[in-house]
């Protein structure tokens, strides 16, 4: 069978900038070819996108629903063989979970669903298809993200005893910044569920605390709230949280701050020295060892000091950057990889280096528990109970 | 009278590090003589000491009680007329108030006291006095911390929105470290206080934040914890915290990030702007205008685009970089300033470039809010009740 | 007719990085859809990689001419349109002279020969063809390149007086770094030509300068040399140069410079203000105006700020980065475009923001011209005469 | 006999920006004292700036020489024990020549003198007197320049291949700029000799390179202009050179580079790694060893794994920044050393951390190198017959 994994899209139409970006980085590595697509509520303008695309007409679909029916009946060797879901948050989870239910692999925007119940939902889902369902935590998928991973789990820090997490952003800075087509669903309730800012970044920040220190974060005390006059949602707020591993941080999440673009960063300090990464300058990693110069990993495939791990996620030698598109390629080409070995029947890691979907249920834990702590006066919620829940429909 | 103010100097014999950045900062600009000193607790060294700086024998001290008696019996013209508090925090008071009530002004090393109730009553011979006091917040004293102080103060940002300062140092990230002269009382409670880092580099954070944006913090929510076996005083935490302009923010402070100097930073996040400085790159000030480059605002007496108040603290042209000795140095030129005004009768700013007695009060409510919080499972704290309290002795 | 502009390749079989960097610049934007290729001079294994790249096997050719011929043979709505070559230098004049005289349009990757006289002879094929011919002169595809050329050739550093061009890399620092395959032909002078580090990299150095300064580099004083024992070519130099617009500079090129990955760098002196820019960190450029402070210039297809040049090269949103494969996306993209062009009739730009064969003349005349002075004391070299010469052969 | 040093100074009245900078230099570390001077060459200004530095009236001489003989006829025990010489290039000469003659050792801003043949008069005083004579080569007394130095001659870069060395300034980049005190004297050949801008900073430049590498620039081919109109020295440059060990480099210097404050920079690549620095950014040494990660050494007294050369010249420990003001009082602090093993006949080492006549005439040899070559079309000048002629006058 071919190396190349047959994708189809839902969402993605015109002006979705994410859409865009998803088909890019789904082409970088030849890996992929989208085969089919339902690319806006819109059939017109569904079609008018995948024409641009290059598709044959018969497979641009008016609905998920006709796209996972459409494609189903086509033969085994032809058909999409999974689904990459690029809408507004509302509509994660039944679009992910038609794809599912129809035998279709799933690879989604974050967050997974627009509640706690729902991303609860989702998993029962995944579980019982048994089929791959992965998150673009893109930011994870960074080259020097994962050598911090590696080299945080690694020990070379030793024990962990701090994270400062901060994630600004500027773009909903004004109300007038609103109303573009991003914007608007992301500041309707409706659309995104029960939190704007710390649905749509702070569970980057929160996935990012997870993946680098390999722990999970367990308490919450949390200060949120809404700046821009009228908004219904969360746009800025913070919190302090501890970790299983004892150790404690500060989580930031803004995107009212004028001026930024998006300034996700981490610190990871611990017994034995300290790591920083900022994701607008992400091919550099900064380790200050105790009593040593500070070291500055850069990424690179020909760099032999980084972890094997990490130059894996690299395609060009140290000095030739790598960027966004290339985290999010990542994901793609570790997606496609998993499809295949299901393809013979291997188990799918329902993990991922992309975040899975226990993932996606730790990050809408997280949020809801940072609502709760801060409606409540900031005091802490602990959020296993939250994660651990059973789902509830 | 001479332009030059003769000081006297309580503690900074050999090994004390801060002593000779005193010292440093006091020669750097000739306004300022070392005439008498008491420079340690035992008087042969202390001897040694001032014998080393050129100093006659018989201004040499034994105590500061004898340095504020002998002093003041000299000729007006000759006598000391400050004098300069280097020891460490559990003299502080005591010092201060001797020379205070000796008729003497006072520069003091911070915090102004071991805790609240102490400096409140500082705070009460201050006033009664009516001599100039003032404290070493050195990072206030840094050009571009007085430019961002100008431009936030000025409304370049609009309102301020978010804040978010953090303070991590290493060196008493291991029970080890915790050996030397410095460590060793910073970490006694007898000597210290109630608190460690947070008296010890979160006032500084504290001070930094109400500086720049020209705003008091309010309330604090805080978790502070002791993480190196047997340390009786916190050596790490963080905390959320409120500003009188409805700004909210978070504050870090940490001396046990091992690999980490002296690595303060400020971000100030506004509705038309952010604003960002680092310590460690004291010369530079980052300022990310909405819908513009990302300006740097370097230091240098002769950067016509600087607010006149940030000039004023620059000795160099641009591109010849100044340092921390340098930020010292012009808390003591302000301090300078103000005594020679007091020599006229003209009123003592009781504020001061460097923050005077009512910046310590509010540092040290800090410190008791965040402690309180901290044993609350991190309860809001309110602190204008603290800092209002009337002195109890 | 489709948007997708079909492609041919020769070169870029396994093991031969820029040839997958390539197919990854010509995918990301789906714009060009490789058909047909010659990857590699052992016939089995350019079937090897065709079938990876899921070509059908009779698109997989043994040689260039075989793929000039084959695809010629093809129904015109089929046949590829262009070739890319992607060989060892020695390849570049005869691949890209086939598939011209063949009727394809060519995008060649840089040098455009192996010598001054070889490219004068491709130019004369060019001009005869009409055809469409790029050279991919990478850096100056980069957003903040384009940034730059448009700041200063619509003045807003004034007269420019000085340009500062480094290319320090690393690879060839010793003989033992020369073993792998491209090193090893490219220290050969049968396949690389008369020059080793002045003709693979001090081009780009070269074309960097005349780009962003829109002015031409008309006469150079070079001091070249072979650092590594045994090495035929040159390794190491430098050069002082003259532009057109009364502009001097300096131009380092070495690959012996031990810990140094690709660091290209760029600054322009004028007399309203000067210029940076370092390839290692594309999406930031700095401009230091005359009395302001430092402006940094950050890439991104929302910042209006920047010139439409610039930010038509973006793709992403500012503070999402886009690194090296983008900026060979930009070369492939604006080819396609060109070619796209020229369907309909369109005349052929023969400049291209990559560089066309023009450049590609005075870029192989400034190797010529370095190294003549270089053999003759260091001696000014005019560079008009070298490039203006009609072809020889 | 006191461990303090006693300083007169010529030249540094009111308006010298250097002048200022020498006193707070010397003042830093309590071990020089300002005794006596003569600040300006109009007698009542002079005393003026006597007296606002605390001077009793009898040691604010009229003339340099008046001061050599006034403080010759002091006690011993009393009078000043060393001149700092901080005028206009034009009186270095006969300043120095006149105090080293009256018995008193010299420190001396640099240029040594105006010209080559008049610094090499001055070394056969030196020679002659056998007196301590320093050259404030400031940027070699930074800590991590120093550190670069314990580093490139300690092997850990193995043998050096090619340094980049450049020193843009901005402030002379108009006609209009040229009118204050500074500028007015060193663009007037009368007063500042046969070059302008390369013998200003180009000296630094030289300077540095030989430092770091601890070799001599025996070569040089350079293409030197003036590039305001009306200027009569060269105001920018810049040269190829090589050195005694055999690399080669590239020296640019120019003062009309708009928007720079004082740029000087520095890059050493060996065969196993490259060390960079720069002025701007002082206490960071950026070393890349060849597959291993970027390393940046940051000065501190406290930083164990520099070399103890390097540590010497901090004051503070990591993370408390020094900067120019500091560099230029580790010479003061250096030379007072000097002085003091001079009062008990330890014979005076010539060269000194600052350099010494020796590395003045070196930097004044290359300097008229430089020259002769740019009127010889750059042709390759020898440097060492230049330094090693003997005295003319």
């Amino acid at each position: 069978m071919s190396k190349r994994v047959r994708m189809g899209m839902v969402g993605g139409g015109e002006g979705a900038f994410i859409g865009a970006i998803h088909r890019m980085a789904a082409a970088l590595d030849g890996e992929i070819e989208l085969v089919a697509g339902c690319f806006s509520s819109d059939p017109a303008r569904g079609r008018a996108t995948a024409a641009r695309l290059g598709l044959p007409a018969d497979r641009a679909y008016a609905s998920y629903r006709d796209l996972v029916l459409g494609e189903a009946a086509r033969p085994a060797g032809e058909r999409m063989e999974f689904v990459s879901v690029v809408t507004p948050n509302d509509l994660h989870l039944p679009a992910a979970t038609e794809a599912l239910r129809g035998g279709f692999h799933v690879l989604s925007d974050k967050p997974a669903a627009r509640s706690l119940e729902e991303t609860i939902s989702l998993r029962a889902v995944v579980h019982e298809t048994g089929l791959v369902y992965g998150l673009t935590h893109t930011y994870a998928a960074y080259p020097m993200v994962r050598q911090a991973r590696e080299m945080v789990c690694g020990g070379e820090l030793g024990a962990v005893r701090r994270v400062t997490v901060a994630y600004p952003q500027g773009w909903l800075a004004s109300a007038d910044d609103a109303g573009g087509k991003q914007a608007s669903w992301r500041t309707d309730p409706a659309r995104s569920g029960e939190s704007g800012c710390f649905a749509d970044i702070g569970t980057h920040a929160h996935n990012l605390v997870e993946f680098v220190t390999g722990s999970r974060i367990t308490e919450v005390c949390a200060d949120l709230r809404s700046v821009v006059d009228g908004r219904l949602l969360d746009d800025d707020g913070a919190a302090l949280f501890r970790l299983e591993n004892s150790a404690r941080g500060t989580l930031t999440a803004s995107q009212v701050c004028a001026g930024e673009g998006n300034n996700l960063s981490i610190s990871v300090y611990g017994e034995k020295g300290a790591l920083s990464w900022q994701q607008e300058d992400p091919n550099r990693l900064q380790l200050r060892r105790r009593g040593g110069p500070l070291e500055t990993y850069v990424a690179g495939a020909d760099c032999a000091y980084l972890a094997p791990e990490a130059r894996a996620l690299c395609r060009t030698p140290q000095g030739h950057p790598e960027g966004y598109i290339e985290a999010f390629a990542n994901i793609y080409r570790d997606f496609a990889d998993r499809v295949r070995r299901a393809r013979t029947g291997e188990p799918a890691d329902a993990s991922g280096a992309s975040g899975g979907i226990e993932a996606g249920v730790r990050g809408m834990a997280f949020v809801r528990g940072a609502l709760e702590s801060s409606r409540n006066h900031s005091s802490w919620v602990s959020l296993r109970p939250l994660w651990e829940e059973p789902a509830t429909d």
